[in-house]
């Protein structure tokens, strides 16, 4: 079965990026917002991230024909970079513009906005209570062929399956931030979900333009995550205990791995706060003798200063020049 | 001061190709080795790094004017990239050729090798025992200002210091494979290491056309290993625990972070005999109920296979097509 219609239920940063790549890719999509505020916040959105998927494909014509090329293109929205050509990347222009605009629309009725679904994305803030009472509120209104998957980044669809009402038709897809260049879908069930589900959502990803990141089990922080935070805590831990400096591990991660930005520059992208509150849920945030608390107050410290990452114009760099 | 007379002791794979950077780089540089069989075995090996150096010079000609070559060139060999021309490059080709062949010289007398050095770098094998031995013989040879250094990449130079004679003089100074390329040199003192002969390591460092990563305190395996190794053991143990493939794991890291390889794609790299190695070396290797048993099983099941990473055509992924 292909899908036609596909539902976000939500119309954040990320609900509204991943709506207008299934736009873009040529499907039927409705953004389901809460009141006419939630439309007041998202159609700037909307604009925002056309003009960011048009101007990364222009950008694109640049290294039609660089040897290198294939390791910058947007991976999302142009399927066959080796066979592309300027004129190619026009016509992409034109029909993705045309997609996007014709292909999205906002809907604040739930019965209509699900009405004839073939997978609705939840796309919401991460707040359990909240998630339930929402999938509680929608259990009659989907269609029986509905499949419903969450896009949460920390929650586990095991969590949640029981209030679905459809656990075998329910499972996690998770989108990446700047979806047109990092095309990764993270697909993953809980014990319940009906492999022909899951194998169904695998392939919508992949007629998404992404590139489906298949979990067998279910995994807190999926595989990305799973990773960074090692890499992220290892360098936190070297410059806690005044090995060395921000700069020179990220030096040595860039030149040692090739690697584009090193474990600070990530942080400063994610912004010190979070980085901050993360840190504090550790067991050891409160031990004034582990690397954790010491970490705490220098993060807090460069907080305080207000340099909060590259939001703020500084963090641990300076972005501001 | 400037290094003008530089050391190696040890002409094995990263002895070989240190000698080579630093001949490249204009200094008088002579290798020491213990045996004529030495010579058999260190004299094939400079004339493979030699073409390797040369080569990748002839590749970055491709890459001159284009934006994206900044990430490719190889950076120890070229200063200035964005200056550069193919004529440039023929220069450093003819240049780096010449400096190689005639500032490189063989000697298999210890103090002949050593007399008026400015730095010499240790590079033998890893044996504790067999250092300190070395260390002691060459004592009273070492002219009073030669500064020593260690290239040793697990042990710290304050298990040496003592035996060295001249503990203020004496520091680790860290070299990577393809030192043409990853051009990093990590300068690490022990607590008695004079804060002038680290400032003057860190200055022959940048004139070897490397990247000083200064550690302000010893720090087992470094930067570069102090963050790698935990990457490795989060995408190992998703492996393990059956959570996803290797392909997947690196196609998410990959895509995520815009590095060119995941962590398996490394493992390949590094050997995954020197991988079941370091896992044998954890607390838990024995116990059955550990991930790390599981996974000690996995990785020699692969080994057993014959299948040992890129040097032996297939590891996590088949080289040979």
């Amino acid at each position: 079965m292909e899908f036609k219609k596909v539902v976000l239920l939500g119309g954040g940063v990320l609900g509204t990026q991943i709506a207008l790549m299934s736009a873009y890719t040529g499907h039927d999509t409705t953004i389901w917002l809460r009141s006419e505020g939630s439309i007041g916040r998202t159609e700037p959105k909307i604009e925002y991230y056309t003009k960011a998927i048009l101007q990364a494909l222009e950008d694109a014509k640049k290294f039609v024909g660089n040897p290198l090329g294939a390791f910058v293109y947007p991976k999302a929205l142009i399927r066959d970079w080796n066979n592309i050509t300027v004129e190619g990347i026009d016509e992409l222009i034109a029909q993705g513009e045309k997609n996007m605009k014709e292909n999205l629309h906002l809907e604040l009725d739930k019965e209509k906005a699900l009405k004839d679904a073939d997978i609705a994305i939840e796309a919401m803030a991460e707040n359990t209570e909240e998630k339930i009472e929402f999938y509680k509120s929608i259990q009659d209104i989907l269609d029986e062929k509905t499949i419903l998957c969450t896009n949460s980044s920390t929650l586990l669809p095991s969590t949640f399956a029981e209030h679905t009402g459809r656990p075998e038709k329910y499972m996690a897809l998770h989108f990446a931030n700047s979806i047109w260049a990092h095309n990764t879908a993270e697909c993953m069930g809980h014990e319940g979900t009906d492999p022909k589900v899951y194998e169904q959502v695998v392939a919508f990803a992949e007629d998404m333009n992404m590139v489906p990141i298949q979990l067998h089990k279910e995994q807190p922080s999926y595989v990305l995550n799973s990773l960074l935070v090692p890499l992220l805590d290892a360098g936190q831990n070297l410059w806690a205990r005044g090995i060395a400096d921000p700069e020179t591990i990220d030096a040595s991660w860039r030149i040692g791995t090739g690697a584009p930005v090193g474990p600070f520059q990530i942080m400063d992208v994610v912004g010190l706060k979070t980085v901050s509150n993360i840190l504090n849920m550790k067991p050891d945030a409160k031990d004034p003798e582990s690397v954790t608390y010491r970490l705490i107050e220098m993060i807090d410290e460069k907080i305080d200063k207000g340099e909060l990452g590259v939001t703020s114009g500084k963090g641990f760099y300076d972005y501001s020049k």
